[in-house]
């Protein structure tokens, strides 16, 4: 797709969002690349480094001439921006927000949507540990992939702009998905892990001199450098997936601690086998 | 400490024996370096490539003459190694061990060791995700430590020299612990993840197509890659620890899910930030 005709505008000049704006200047060269920011120094830093073209702090404007929107921040500000905005957007514009939580934002979404406007949910499993545009770097997709969740509501051309889009930017692979599964699958593969590097942080041993923390502990607290606000958020917006896979995580607990408990060393290693194999083979499928 | 008039065993030469007699050999360059393997192609491939002078599949003719030696097999073995080889030792001798598990150990040896040979636990914090002497490498201790568990009835002489040992293999740092404090740290720090990762592994989620994994899962996991004969033999035999630092990690898990359940914003973004600050703090120091 060429897009040197487009008129870009990512809202929100975070991680995410500066990485989009970062790698859509670079590579797509849209006509123009606006940023929507509430930070008037972000946006300066932005203009100068080139990052975008020109920088607004009221959305209104840029809105009103783009062709596509990528919206870059949390996921209740999300359904904020684009109710409020929802009379700014161009005619024909494709709106594809980065929220890690989908089913509720694009249900409460296709209520107030207009039928000239085509909002296309998606999640770059993509990020940092530190939050700013400072952080931001084209660098952070690579390795990565990116779900989004069209619907029927959706124009297949605008669908596959954006696969054509988000592939330039460089992830490594797109993921079609239904925006339920999404959010199921989401709350295992992200939401569990960020729950259990919390609970483990919360443990005061922690505190303890001469703890000689090992690298399998190291790496099963690493997210537990979270961003609260965000999170907050999404584990409660998605709370009913967190609490069944964090339930079905437990009884899988269980199963290993009652072998402990009962001694038994033939139900201990078949656990520990099955999930040694399942590991490696994972490992072997596309870097996991 | 001047090394070249000793002889020295490595008894086991896998992953973690494999490394320390390659450390021993570049680094402390003793009179003789031995190696005791089942396996004969093992220890010919250490003879050939130099990581050991001669390799013995029986322990008794390299061990009459060693002042020092390192045993590196499962912690079941060792003991079952050190009590059938307690009359081979030389007299003066200085017995190390390498299983991830202390107190035990040390308590079942006291009791058959000699008075004129000195056994002192030790953990090393390293290894490598795969088995064998092929992954062997003394890079593997650069950033790691490692636990020492003297008693009073080492000799202080002793655990001097195995300390600077331990300091010129290559270890960031040598901690001095109580062998119990050990068992009960090391369940919370290395048995709690690793038991996680597996239950993680073992949700039917993971063979979803689709499911695109994050860097998340993806490090709470990968540990899940498991040794399961040396796993069982850990988590059995410090069985009591491990129970008990999965039902402090479950009350705190029990914490974050009743703010979800209750939707008790506050409540969660105050544990979140709880957790967050801690690692935050840990990152600090010393690499954590």
């Amino acid at each position: 797709v060429d897009c040197s005709d487009f008129n870009i505008t990512v809202v929100g000049l975070g991680v995410i969002g500066g990485s989009y704006a970062t790698a859509i200047q670079k590579r797509l060269k849209p006509k123009n690349l606006w940023g929507v920011d509430t930070n008037k120094d972000t946006l300066l830093f932005a203009e100068k480094t080139g990052i975008i073209h020109r920088g607004y702090t009221f959305a209104e404007e840029p809105l009103r001439k783009s062709d596509f929107v990528f919206i870059c921040i949390y996921p209740r500000a999300t359904v904020k921006f684009i109710r409020e905005n929802m009379n700014h957007f161009k005619p024909g514009a494709v709106v594809a927000d980065t929220a890690g939580i989908k089913g509720a934002i694009i249900k409460e979404l296709y209520d107030v949507s207009r039928d000239d406007v085509d909002f296309i949910g998606g999640h770059p499993m993509a990020g940092r540990e530190g939050r700013g545009l400072e952080f931001a770097s084209d660098e952070i997709f690579r390795e990565s992939g990116c779900y989004i969740t069209p619907t029927s509501k959706n124009k297949p051309a605008n669908i596959r702009v954006l696969k054509n889009i988000l592939t330039k930017i460089g992830f490594k692979n797109i993921i079609e998905i239904d925006p339920a599964v999404h959010d199921d699958m989401i709350a295992f593969t992200s939401h569990l892990p960020h729950i259990i590097a919390t609970a483990l942080m919360l443990n005061p041993m922690i505190k303890k001199e001469s703890l000689c923390i090992g690298g399998s502990f190291r790496d099963a607290t690493r997210v537990a450098r979270i961003n609260p606000d965000l999170w907050v958020e999404l584990l409660l917006d998605n709370g009913d997936n967190a609490l069944r896979h964090l339930e079905e995580f437990e009884a899988d607990v269980l199963g290993i601690k009652n072998a402990i408990l009962h001694k038994d060393e033939n139900r201990l290693r078949k656990l520990l086998l099955k999930a040694c194999k399942r590991k490696e083979e994972l490992s072997l499928n596309a870097d996991n």
